[in-house]
Formats: structure tokens, C-alpha cells, sequence
């Protein structure tokens, strides 16, 4: 079995779906954190393919882009759709979030910004909620459809861990009430039980994102 | 052989990859456009997985997604990657794009909203101009590395036509000199010599993007 690291901040954000696959394979790998200001990432910056984290390393081999080395894991471990065509929805949804993304960016951004509080608020209801409304509908709609209950097909894939986390990060900062979700919920709940992922997600480290 | 339809406004953007790659492969698709205002895109809107395009139909079934579109026909043509490995970096020169993209879009904005030229100056200046840099920059390392001029491996991959592609696009509105660029030019000239990608590109319908 090859040695796996997968390097990034002591935080879930962009690395946490890989962390999960990982232990939802039963795959050992070394869960190298560091801190963010401690100088580790201003020395490892440079010596990364795209100087951002998370990386992955392969036998040494880099893999940069939380997309890609999610992916690639899944593949690796089964979980990345069972035909061509479930793999092409699997990536289309975690498209789907990359884009929701790079909306909700721009009000953390305001936030890191120190903008005023009337500016953050302008922000959220013009960008960042209604990005988010659209994200949370599409997802809705697919789990309305599901016979299964997962996002693709009728078995876990890549994407729901993807989709279950992003809400998760959502609730951490005030933008998921599952309550106001049932379906969002129930998907978190039934992928947050299975075994290999409830034993990891119950002693993860608490960070805010 | 499927029937593939691929539905898009008539502008190359999103789509254009995806057309490249049934050209390459000799694959013929319906290559559904449609014109912004017409009325098209309103109907059409509702009935499409994610309310977006492009959407690539096959044999009916639906793929939302471009990047996911991009990747399964790059996987059923075998313009993915020879390995896992090849395809993961494939993916991660894609998802690096897109981040780009995500950055940019903001000067689109500021343009589309009808900001002052000052305004426009100073999100092209502060964000759309340092995320080109930073692409590119990513883009001329690889190639650097590369011995045989492709992003990946020793042959082309999805990853090649969507930076080519992305070159285009920037070109057109002023963000990409070639002379300036002497790699990223290369890596153009090699793709859009290839005969099957070459009469193509030579008789495609010319839009500003």
C-alpha cells in the first residue's frame, strides 16, 4: 500500500472530505496539520506545486487541489461513482459547490476585511445567502429525486461527503438551521452513521471551519 | 455510438473544451446554440439539472457541469490522463482554472454593472490581473517541467485544451499577450496544430468568448 500525507491547516475546510475518505476506507495516512501564523506554511508555500495546500503526497508524488485529491481517492477506494455517468454527476455536484464557493467567498472575504457590519450584511443578502439558497435548492432537488438517499446512485460517493461537510462548515457560521432543511439534515445523518465515518467525526479536532 | 447533444449559448466559454474534444475524437454532436435574448435559454432554463449550461446529453441522460462534461468525455475519448496519478493532475490544472475564473469573474462583473472606468481599473488591478499572474505563472512552471509540452504526461489531456482555451478567451478582451508569454504561446501553437483540432478551430463561429 502506497504512504499517504495529506498536508493542510489544523482546520476541516478544503481537506476534510479526503480526511474522511481515508477513514472510511480504513487507509492509514499521515494527517499532517499545522497551525496557521506557527511559519510552517510560509516555508512549505513554495516547495507545493500550486503554492496552496491541501496537498497530498502519494509515495512523495504531490497531488494539489482538494477537487483533485478528492477524486482520486475515491476512485482509489470506491467511492467515486459506479459507471462513467455517476462519476460525471459526483463531479458535477462538487462543481456545483465549488461554485457556490466562490460566492460565498466574497463574504468572508468582507468579514477578513473588517468591512463594516452594514457592509458585511450587504454582502450576505446580495451574494452570499442567495448563493446559498440556489446551492441548497439544487441539492434539495436531487435528494427529492434520490430512491436512495444518497446524491448519486445508490450508494455513497465522493460528492456526499462533500455536500455533508460543506453543510456542516454552513452551520459553524450561521447559514444552515437544519431545521429549516429536512432533507439537507437527513442526508448529513445518514452518511454521519456510518460507522467508519461516525468513529472519525465524533473525535475530530472542534474548529470552527 | 450515443447520441450527444450539447446545449450552450452560441459564445465558446464553458463549452468550447467539450466541442474540441468531440471534434478530436471524430465524435459527431449536436452542437446546440443559442443566441442571449431569444427567449431560448428562458425556456430551457428550468428543465436543465442546475439551471445552467452547459448541458451535454447523452442518449437524453443529462450532465450538468462543464468540468464534469470536459472530464467524461475526456475519459471516454482517453484524453484523461494515462494514470490515476495523470488524471489527478489533469483535474488540478482544471480546478485551478476554475479557481482563476472565480477571481476574474469579478472584473466581468464590474463590468457588466456598468462601474466607472476607475472602478473597473481598480478590481482589475487588485484582483483580475494578480490571479492572471498567479495562473499563468502556474501554467509556465508546468511547462517547464514538461518534456514533452504538454501539462501532463507525455501526451494531451483535457487540461491542455481548457488552458489553451482559457488563453483565447483572455486574449480577446486584453489579459493575455502571447509575446509576452512565450511558453503559454507554445503551448497553444502545439494544440491548435493538431489537424483534427486545427479544422476546427480555423472554421468555428468567432464570438468575443
Amino acid at each position: 500500500m502506497p504512504t499517504y500525507k495529506l498536508s493542510y491547516f489544523d482546520v476541516r475546510a478544503y481537506a476534510e472530505p479526503a480526511r474522511i475518505l481515508f477513514h472510511l476506507a480504513g487507509v492509514p495516512f499521515d494527517d499532517h496539520r499545522f497551525p496557521h501564523g506557527d511559519g510552517t506554511w510560509e516555508k512549505l508555500k513554495d516547495k507545493t506545486p500550486f503554492g496552496q495546500v491541501p496537498v497530498l503526497y502519494v509515495d512523495g508524488f504531490e497531488i494539489p487541489q482538494s477537487a483533485a485529491i478528492i477524486r482520486y481517492l475515491a476512485n482509489k477506494f470506491g467511492y467515486a461513482g459506479k459507471t462513467p455517468e455517476e462519476q460525471a454527476w459526483a463531479d458535477a455536484i462538487v462543481d456545483q459547490f465549488k461554485d457556490f464557493m466562490s460566492l460565498f467567498r466574497e463574504f468572508k472575504l468582507a468579514q477578513k476585511a473588517g468591512k463594516s457590519d452594514v457592509e458585511i450584511a450587504k454582502v450576505a443578502s446580495e451574494v452570499a445567502i442567495p448563493a446559498r439558497d440556489s446551492y441548497f435548492e439544487i441539492i434539495t432537488n436531487l435528494l427529492e429525486k434520490s430512491k436512495s438517499g444518497f446524491l448519486v446512485g445508490d450508494g455513497l460517493t465522493f460528492a456526499d461527503i462533500v455536500v455533508v461537510e460543506s453543510l456542516t462548515n454552513l452551520e459553524k457560521v450561521h447559514f444552515f438551521d437544519a431545521s429549516e432543511h429536512p432533507k439537507l439534515a437527513a442526508l448529513r445523518e445518514k452518511i454521519y452513521a456510518i460507522p467508519a465515518i461516525k468513529s472519525w467525526v465524533d473525535i475530530r479536532p472542534d474548529t470552527i471551519y
